[in-house]
């Protein structure tokens, strides 16, 4: 009987999905301040007008539902506006790393069809160069960012300048929900541990549900001031475009992540949260006197991608900040495991207190299941702290899949759960602590590189016969890509210059190795390179 | 592209419900104190377990997936178990309002197909009634609370002692999620319009939204000790007993609302939310001197049914209270509507700050649509605080509909809308204030009471003619039944005594007239009694 008479309707279902955080916010809060872009302020009103225009004006140029809208975007209003307009038009926004290389951008644009690129003339160089070798190249929209000095010929053609484009739409644009909560609301590429990269999709289900387990995870208030520390291309800037819209918060634009504007920012704006990679704490602890300022308010610090260390979070404490760990991968939309802190905790000592937070933690609150599996029997490891598991995850905060890789997607979602390659131990109280990350990718300054991609680059080197990349300690950037490498013999030696060099002209800069050993690579029986023993070999 | 190889699978797609909740603060904190009821304390950890033993002991009697579990209690242990323990089980949990008389609760046992019924040893006399007027009366599992004085013989027959029915049951139970979030959750009856209650079916998902809802219109913080001043057989306590794990919060249960157990609890316990009518309000408010505990802690008190007068919010601020004014009905999970505070409307002066607050104001962060409608046209009406119209709600937090009765449920959500019968205007700013319930509808001490069901127990009088009731403003219980009659022509007058105690024979005593009068009842030229004039004289 309840299932007689009482079928979905358009007044009892609608989709989940962010924009109804949007609507609902400039609806109830109309002139409180949405984005704070240096001396610029948007009202809620102004922002939701101007992402409404930008869907008119991307229906203008004929973008349709589930069409690409890439962004080579630095953390300014207009990757604001695309996160909200591109789906208002039903379209899939893919904001790209701007620290890539026109060929990993080439690459993208092609993979991920873009039909446009909202592009700042900041990034007109590799973005040139990346027009030139993509094979579809997307019409641009080019932003000048009114703050800086005028931008000189591009060199590309430009279909519109960005105010002019979203001067040109209509503000009162009519969009609707999305017609299947399942839709693809964003495209998020990500340095797996094979050398293309490969395209994570979002929907607005899960976009929704991790922006409402951020504010619980984070404990995000009410008109809530964020602080753009990370890069929003990175999973969607853990949907955090989306999750300040629903505490009716203000986003506070920074363009480059340096002590002294976040300072300022904190102590001008009254910032209350703000996100990033150990490297930001490790910044902000590292200023200098006169970059620093005074602030009495509560400041909460959401950092990931590697176990804060004990000075780090001693001095963050002492400087103002809470520090909440988080963990994740892009296949998880950015942050869906985190150190949900015991009061009690804080009565510890310092090392055991570390100790603690240190650990990855537990299920986001919108995260179904966290487990560490043995990834052969699927059998939950004993939770004694010492036996080694796949890291895996089950929910709604789970991607839809990678794009155009059937193969990939099926891999990565067998048996009911995302394989996140990441290895860890659970501790009694069942948090998670990872002991190693996927064996391929190194962390260095919250940028992931493949190891694969590196080693690939290498490989193209004609003096180079066997090529072997691990993450190495470094004190900086967190990790660093450390090559190991034996020549072919009979070759004139090569130079640890010579090789970095040889990668810098090959791969985006920063994934270039910063040390190179040259050796012979230890190997199991059957030929295999023992990774284990090159990454002990790494940190010595 | 993006359709293609992207689906649903177990490992990317789980059904929202709030099962989630308990399952996952059950394992982040387990030694967390989930339930204070006097003197007794129940850590998260022993909480689910008893939700799991009660979920295996209902199925070892029996009871399936989508079968009914009843439960006729107060605010305690046993009812915050069922709201959990009969979902995990698959079924659903059919809180029945206490305050009912014998013919009502029989009515709903029938209706509402309850296999079983969980029932507080309080209750007795009224079930043992409505079991024997019962045509399929269900199996009986007996509460007796060990803080009360034993109780007697019940005078029926029960199938076992609550405690004895638990303790019975497999506290490592293996619960499913349900199978699809779409399944139905709680069963809640509502005095409609129309006389017979109407069986209001809630499922997982709107469940779920509902209590994300609540922490985000409630501003619920980790950890917050909750007070249970609202009935829980109310729209499912708004969803409360399944938001408070959401945050991990503490239920502190309270089997009588009465103002010195209150400040109590919040001075003992540290209460930092709790909800109710206004009548909790007045409640305290009139507290005598002995019965006032000072705190110092802010206490948030979550207010809906009538907008709360000037005096009554000024009151509750100098006594420490921050008012949250919402507003909603069964069909909507309880509160849907919120007056989202402006922090610039504190600088107000009173009465333009009490006529703010006055306002029930906006959607619920998880209510897609709110709207005042022409319910003709389906038009908006005017933003302009005087144009009348009906609000309608639209969204994930709209009931399933009403079971066993789809042209009512037809009915209710047709269009798109689901239309609440209530009659608003809308403010220019978008706040939406109502100008008057429903027009049946009687709101007395939080209880609705339908003029029609209390008409047609007047007109069961043989001497009475026309029978109208409607709402009286009542200093206490905020509105009171008024009736208007007019006696068959040659029968010996009635007196006001005899007309009330007629309706307390035939109704639950709190719904009989509190005043009555005898005169000539004005009707339009076609008729039809004129209840706006009617409600005009009661006022007088």
């Amino acid at each position: 009987m309840y299932d007689t008479g009482l079928d979905r309707t358009p007044a009892n279902f609608q989709p989940l999905t962010p924009l109804s955080f949007l609507r609902r916010t400039a609806a109830v809060f109309p002139e409180h301040t949405a984005i704070i872009d240096g001396e610029r302020r948007f009202t809620y009103r102004t922002y939701e007008r101007r992402c409404r225009a930008l869907a008119s004006a991307l229906s203008g140029i004929g973008i349709g539902p589930d069409e690409t809208v890439a962004g080579l975007l630095a953390n300014t209003p207009p990757m604001l506006e695309a996160f909200y307009g591109v789906p208002m038009r039903g379209a899939v926004f893919n904001p790209i790393n701007t620290r890539l290389s026109a060929r990993e951008i080439a690459y993208i644009l092609d993979h991920g069809e873009a039909r446009a690129v909202i592009a700042d003339a900041a990034f007109d160089a590799v973005l040139g160069e990346a027009l030139a070798l993509a094979e579809n190249a997307p019409k641009v929209i080019r932003y000048a960012d009114p703050a800086l000095a005028p931008a000189g010929d591009p060199g590309f053609e430009v279909l519109e300048d960005y105010e002019t484009f979203v001067g040109g739409g209509d503000a009162d644009f009519a969009y609707d929900l999305p017609s299947d909560e399942w839709n693809a609301i964003s495209l998020n590429y990500t340095s797996g541990t094979t050398g293309n990269p490969k395209g994570v999709v979002y929907h607005h289900r899960g976009a929704h549900l991790l922006s409402v387990g951020n504010v619980l995870a984070g404990q995000l208030k009410r008109h809530a001031r964020y602080l753009w520390t990370l890069p929003m291309f990175h999973c969607s800037g853990w949907c955090f475009p989306w999750t300040v819209p629903l505490v009716a918060g203000t986003h506070i634009c920074l363009r480059q992540v340096r002590a002294g504007p976040i300072f300022e920012a904190i102590e001008r704006h009254r910032v209350t949260d703000l996100c990033g990679a150990p490297i930001v704490m490790s910044t902000l602890l590292n200023a200098a006197e006169e970059e620093r300022r005074p602030f009495d308010h509560a400041v909460n610090f959401m950092t990931a991608a590697a176990p804060p260390p004990e000075p780090v979070l001693a001095g963050m404490r002492e400087a103002g900040f809470s520090v909440t760990h988080v963990y994740g991968l892009t296949e998880v939309y950015g942050p869906a495991v985190v150190n949900d802190w015991h009061g009690d905790w804080d009565t510890r000592g310092g090392p055991e207190r570390a100790a603690l937070m240190a650990r990855q933690g537990v299920a986001y609150p919108t995260l179904e299941a966290l487990a560490v599996l043995d990834p052969q029997s699927m059998a939950p490891v004993p939770a004694d702290g010492e036996t080694l598991g796949e890291v895996m995850f089950r929910g709604n905060v789970v991607m839809k899949g990678y794009l155009k890789d059937r193969p990939a997607t099926e891999k990565a979602l067998k048996d009911g759960w995302f394989h996140s390659g990441d290895l860890a131990v659970v501790h009694p109280d069942g948090y998670v602590q990872l002991k190693d990350r996927s064996k391929d990718i190194i962390i260095s300054g919250g940028e992931n590189i493949s190891s694969i991609e590196v080693e690939e680059a290498l490989y193209k080197h004609p003096a180079i016969a066997t090529a072997a990349v691990v993450a190495r300690p470094d004190e900086k950037w967190g990790e660093s890509p450390c090559a190991f490498i034996e020549l072919k013999p009979g070759r004139e030696p090569l130079t640890e210059e010579e090789v970095i060099a040889h990668c810098r002209a090959n791969l985006a800069p920063f994934k270039a190795p910063r040390t190179v050993r040259f050796m012979d690579i230890p190997r199991t029986s059957t030929g295999k390179i023992q990774k284990f023993k090159l990454r002990a070999l790494a940190r010595e």
